[in-house]
């Protein structure tokens, strides 16, 4: 097996027209399944006018109904805590994990059953054999171990394909890049923030990454494992190819689908080798029906063919390459502008605010929030520390600076508010900062 | 399978006669394959005249050389990284987990293959479902995800086993308990110092956890989970049942085995209800045989019948008593005081030392270094910096509070030095004292 360079060599080389015809096939079975076991979903199949025995091309995709986060969030809300697209009891799942949300405290919440799990490690296998990790290899996994999906499915993949995985949990960055060199690690999972990181304290530590063991690097969480300059930075710092994965929590990190690139104005599809948002149905889910799911990722679709790895498979050409929405990412986490504003707007004492991006050092970036509290009895500081817990809390701990600043600072608008300044720094032309997430 | 009390009823309620005609036949093949593939292991044997087709009965046990920890660390020497009792190629390993070791700053290192980690998660699974854990239940785990093997067993049981599993990785205290809370977790996995912390953190949250949905507690990596009034504390706080756990790195928590109890003087059996040292024998190893393996901890075996559950297995009545040797348990991890002063001796400056534990707030266990440097030139705050981050990192980032004092205030001996004081409060009566570790 570790001859072929591919996972699974019948999938990976079937021709177009056996993807498509058990692509169709699998369609048909998700949407009885999901029409059978989901009052939500038969409701909006209803409405559509789609039942299961209708589907007989891909083309009939189309007219499945899209479904978005704010479809997910307002689930969420009719029936708590998890939501009306769940086909299965509760007591059945074995993993749940959490995003933060679109529009204030309440995360995205996720069920995973055995199946979901069983599936995402064995897709994340797929990603790992491409990249040409085998199980001789040590991959060092530099993630939290919490409810935040992250590296979880990379981690139950790295064992299942028999390398000596290394999970780095509750690890200070000297320790982890101790073991990475100690362990004589070949692979090294993380963001690509926290790659930068740990490369500037190998150096304090007087430790040559780039002449360690580590060949490999997986980059998750972050545009910048896709923005070639920065790739090129982490590659040089650690002298190892660096490989990006896209990911999402609903998703289980990355799932076989059939995947869509539309317009985002019209939903309707876009020709190979266009800029359109990425829409997805997944097959890998035991739990959650996801059918048509935006991602409101911007990718451009290729043919399998324009790559010479004999994989019959599309590509997205640059991985993704913005967002369709305001989201921003900021070190593995999304953040929302009007999620932010909603847990600011709680504290009547503020009066006006900022949320401002920027790199610290050069190379970690940052969030913080300005505020104006024209009340000088106010208690300032027990405001700016309330608010800097109440946002860490909404965003899987994420660190977020609330800082006062005087009256009058901050501009004011009469319409459409723009109350996000990123002043992030982006390694590489002006090009790719327009492609910036 | 729910209403069964067993999670495997077959070998749970084997006669005793069965249960020893298998151990005798695992047992040869452990002598087998220990001989064959491992060297270190062929020498010690044939040279206590061993041989697998000998063993006929548990008697013949008695014939295998005894294994220490220092024989364990003394294979690392000869062989390194890994040591001398490793019985297949690391290349075949899928996990490693290290533990502070006896003498300075080198760890026990030990690997686990795919068999190990099948067989510990199943061994979990006899424990959890003999605790009353079902598939309905929700698992939270207080635990850090690294190379330090704690909880990873649970875990995987807890998926094993069908539970929602939830990993508290990467979180703060106050995260950690609005989880539990907000998700309605019935079983919490954590040590018992962190469980007392998390109740302090649940009162000052204004959080009532007795009276949450949470059912259990699952306790491991400290004695206080055996000590009656401690687990009483536990109990009372969280409003929940408390079991406790006995595992050790070398042995992947908890495994199924031969348990011998040797008097530690003359290594020979001592009889059933006489306090004596527990020595195991791993029948669930695929990577390094464990034969005939000193604990240092001491416990009082009892037959199954003295108890009403139908297992016919062997009891340790009040799980572990107490330790053979001067290893002191602080918050789950291993301290050797002779490994200690190995690293404090690497400071010349340092004329005189003191290893100090004592309890924090009534219930949490720290552990300092009392330093003398009577060098007036010397960089005391360099050298007591220095030196709490070489200690940290040879205990899994024990936190070690490194202090100077004045000159002459520590003991001073001329012969048995005694620099470790133990002022630790156990809760509850001088008998259970007499038994802390």
């Amino acid at each position: 097996m570790t001859d072929s360079p591919y996972w699974n060599p019948r999938h990976e080389t079937m021709a177009r027209k056996d993807v498509e015809a058990l692509q169709v096939r699998k369609l048909r079975n998700l949407v009885e399944w999901a029409d059978s076991q989901v009052p939500w979903q038969a409701k909006r199949l209803r409405d559509a006018g789609v039942t299961a025995d209708q589907i007989r091309s891909l083309d009939d995709l189309q007219r499945i109904p899209i479904m978005t986060r704010d479809d997910w969030m307002q689930g969420q809300v009719e029936e708590p805590p998890f939501g009306s697209n769940v086909a299965v009891p509760r007591e059945s799942a074995i993993r749940y994990h959490m995003t933060s949300g679109t529009t204030g405290k309440t995360p995205i919440r996720v069920l995973d059953g055995m199946k979901d799990w069983e599936w995402i490690a064995e897709m994340w296998c797929y990603g790992l054999w491409g990249f040409g990790v085998r199980p001789r290899d040590v991959l060092f996994v530099a993630f939290g171990y919490s409810t935040f999906i992250g590296f979880w499915g990379l981690h139950y993949a790295g064992e299942k394909l028999g390398c000596l995985t290394l999970p780095g949990g509750a690890m200070a960055t000297d320790q982890r890049v101790k073991q990475i060199v100690d362990m004589g690690a070949t692979v090294v999972a993380s963001t690509p923030t926290y790659a930068l990181r740990m490369a500037q304290e190998a150096r304090a530590l007087g430790i040559d990454l780039a002449g360690s063991s580590v060949q490999r690097l997986i980059l998750s969480g972050e545009p910048a494992g896709s923005i070639p300059a920065t790739k090129k930075l982490i590659q040089e710092e650690w002298g190892a190819r660096a490989g990006d994965t896209a990911g999402m929590t609903e998703l289980g990190t990355i799932m076989i689908y059939i995947e869509e690139v539309l317009d985002p104005e019209s939903d309707r599809p876009v020709a190979h080798g266009e800029m359109g948002e990425r829409v997805v149905t997944s097959f890998g889910r035991g739990f959650i029906p996801v059918m048509r799911y935006r991602t409101r990722d911007l990718v451009v679709k290729v043919p399998g063919m324009s790559c010479r790895c004999g994989r019959t498979w599309d590509l997205y050409e640059g991985g993704i390459r913005g967002r369709v929405d305001d989201m921003k990412l900021v070190r593995g986490t999304n953040v929302y502008p009007r999620a932010v504003e909603a847990i600011v707007r709680e504290h009547p004492e503020i009066d006006e605010f900022q949320i401002h991006l920027y790199t610290a050092e050069g190379r970690r970036d940052e969030i913080e929030i300005l505020v104006e509290i024209p009340d000088q009895e106010a208690d300032a500081g027990g405001i700016t520390a309330r608010l800097e817990k109440e946002l860490a809390d909404a965003h899987e701990a994420l660190r977020f600076g609330v800082k006062q600043v005087d009256l009058g600072t901050l501009p004011r608008f009469e319409l459409k508010a723009k109350r996000l300044v990123d002043d992030r720094i982006v390694i590489g032309t002006e090009g790719e900062r327009r492609a910036q997430v």
